[in-house]
Parts: C-alpha cells; sequence; structure tokens
C-alpha cells in the first residue's frame, strides 16, 4: 500500500512522474480517480465509482487507501509536486532571465498537457484539502512555484535585462495568461500548449525589457 | 410578467441595469437566483430553493418566469448585456487606442465589482444554456465583446501607436488577466478591480508599444 510519502510528496520524488503511466494498481487508482475529480470535482466522485472505473470491488480500493480524502490529497499534491519538478529540470540550464521565464512557462504548459486530469483536479481540487498538514505543505509548493516565477522576473529586473518593473503583478499577468489558457486549450487544437505559452512570454517580455 | 425582451437583452437595454437594484418582484428574483446560481451552479440550485431565498412558493415563482432554465438564460443575458454596455460606454470618449484599451479594462471590473454574483453566474452558466436561440446571441454577445478589444488593439497597431504585434494573442492576454483576476480578487482587499485592471493594462501596453 503506497503511502503519501511514497507516492507523491517525497522530498526526492523522482519516481512519481513514471508511476502516472505504471499499471500497478496504485497507479490505476490515482489515475481514475483523476480523471473523476477533474470531471466532477471532489464532491462528485465517490469511491464506488472511482472503483468501478478502476475495475476493482470498493472493498479492494481500500486495500490501497484509507478513504477517498487519501486518494483526493495524493493526486493534488501529485499533481503539484510534477509542476515544481518540470519547473525545476526545465529551468535549470537556462542563461538568461528571458529565458528560464520562457522556460519556466513551457514547463507549466508540459504539465498540462501530459496530465490534464491531475492539473484539473488539483487546479479545482486545492480548496477542498482538508487534512492541515497536507493543505499547508500543498500551499507551500504552490507558493514555492509562484515565488520561482517572480525570483527569475526580479533577476531580470537586477541585471539590467528588464526595466523597473511591478515584480508581483508581472508574474501574476503570465500565470493568469497560463491558468486561463487551461481553459480553453485543446489538444487536438492548431497549436501545442507549449508553443502558445511562448508566445504569451515573447509578447509580455516585450513590455518587461529595458531597453 | 417580464418577458427575456424586457429583462434583458432588448436591443435598447437601458433599463436592465436600474432593474438590478430594483425592488420589484421579477428583479429581487433574478438577484437571489444570480447568487445562488453563482454559488453552486446551475444544476445546483432549485425553483424550491430561489423560491426560498426570494420569500415567495414556488408556485408563485412559476406566475413570474415559465422554468429555471428562463431565469437562468435571463441572469447570463443580463451580465453579458450589463458588461457590453458598460464597455460601450466608457470607451466611447476615448482618443488613443491605449486609452480605449484601458476603459475596456476597467469596464469589465466595473462589471465584476459592481455584480459579482451575475458576473459569476454568467462565467460559469454559459455552458449550461439550453435553448439554442439564446445560446446564440449570448455567444454573439460574447464575440462582440472581444472584438471590440481586438479592433481597439489593431487600431493602435495601425496608427502606429503600438508596435506589430499577434493582435488576437495581445487581446487574449489582457482578457486572461481580466478573468483570472475574477478568480482571486475580494472587495475588501487592498486595491480595486478598476485600479488592478489599469495596472494589468499598463503593463501589457509598455510591450505593445512602438517606440
Amino acid at each position: 500500500m503506497p503511502s503519501l510519502n511514497d507516492v507523491s510528496i517525497s522530498s526526492d520524488s523522482n519516481s512519481a512522474p513514471g508511476q502516472w503511466n505504471g499499471s500497478d494498481r496504485a497507479s490505476v487508482i490515482l489515475r481514475e480517480a483523476a480523471k473523476l475529480f477533474s470531471e466532477r470535482g471532489y464532491g462528485g466522485a465517490s469511491m464506488q465509482e472511482i472503483a468501478g472505473a478502476v475495475g476493482i470491488t470498493k472493498a479492494s480500493l481500500y486495500h490501497f487507501f484509507k478513504n477517498k480524502d487519501e486518494i483526493h490529497s495524493t493526486v493534488v499534491a501529485m499533481s503539484v509536486r510534477r509542476l515544481l519538478d518540470l519547473v525545476e529540470e526545465s529551468t535549470a540550464d537556462c542563461a538568461t532571465a528571458a529565458e528560464k521565464i520562457e522556460a519556466f512557462s513551457r514547463a507549466h504548459a508540459t504539465h498540462l498537457s501530459e496530465s490534464k486530469a491531475f492539473y484539473f483536479a488539483s487546479a479545482e481540487g486545492y480548496h477542498d484539502l482538508v487534512e492541515p498538514g497536507m493543505k499547508l505543505r500543498v500551499q507551500r509548493m504552490r507558493d514555492g512555484y509562484e515565488e520561482k516565477l517572480r525570483m527569475f522576473i526580479r533577476e531580470g529586473v537586477d541585471n539590467g535585462e528588464f526595466r523597473e518593473l511591478d515584480v508581483k503583478l508581472a508574474a501574476r499577468a503570465l500565470i493568469s495568461c497560463l491558468n486561463w489558457m487551461a481553459r480553453w486549450w485543446r489538444p487536438e487544437g492548431p497549436q501545442s500548449a507549449q508553443q502558445l505559452a511562448s508566445d504569451y512570454v515573447h509578447l509580455l517580455i516585450a513590455g518587461f525589457r529595458s531597453d
């Protein structure tokens, strides 16, 4: 039986992304649950329905997870953890602030396009986290995500790459574009989520530039 | 009994905004229904609950509206109509493209802060419109709203106020900021919605400028 620490939010979570595509029972449960939560919200999906989607009995489901809350909070935490990992990996080798901001945004888009169900279950499900410790950990991860973008923008201001600007507002504008994109972007559409993210960054960064 | 044409989406809808604050029965019904729809969605609010919120019987409710769908579509259409009217009024006397875009954005924020329940009932409720004619009319109003912003940006590009840019993307970026703001902005917070809208416009327009 996976614990929250194993599956989702251990400090080294290298194993987590792989597990999303895994065929082991716990991975399948989390994937089917993410789909149901993303479609109907936390309240709209029952243990019975999750079991049905996996093709096991409700009783078997309880061999893997204590209750619906544990499944839900694992899905939310895995998603936020994955987003953070993608951002971390993709920005590591960038030189300029502009490159870091673009890599950050493309990582966000990659998470959306790779894991739409997890993305939405997490984006909408954060407010349904009930266990205070879990809520706090996820909140800290989300704050870390936003702070990372602010840090890149601040770096660009400090090194003269960007003009003096309201860093918090600039970060929020870009995150608004990325979050709103998630509401309308479709994989079958003409543009990849990553390309759209780059386009937004180039548009906004033109306003950040100091020259 | 008000018809849809009277209350909401007549081509001259000057009477509509006043009615939102009206004390006549139909206005009170629409206001209470907007609150319920914004909190629970179209599916989550029943005729019984709307009647209860107004303080009348369910039977009396049917004296005013044919069914829940008529109440809901009136709320959605009133909201979109009001948004369009605010945009129309506030941009009429602006000289430059930048001024028009700022007025447009402040009008959006004004609608949010004046009519939060209608705003959310409409933003979330559009997909629940069932009557094809009504759906089409609301869709056209929404398209007209977005097209207006694109027109202002295009005007700025054409007259040299802005550089050559992707007009559709630029409009979408600003609308993303405004729509996402609606998700987190609180009236009791430090900044008015209008001020925030202006801040976003100034940030983005710096990237549009041709100089």
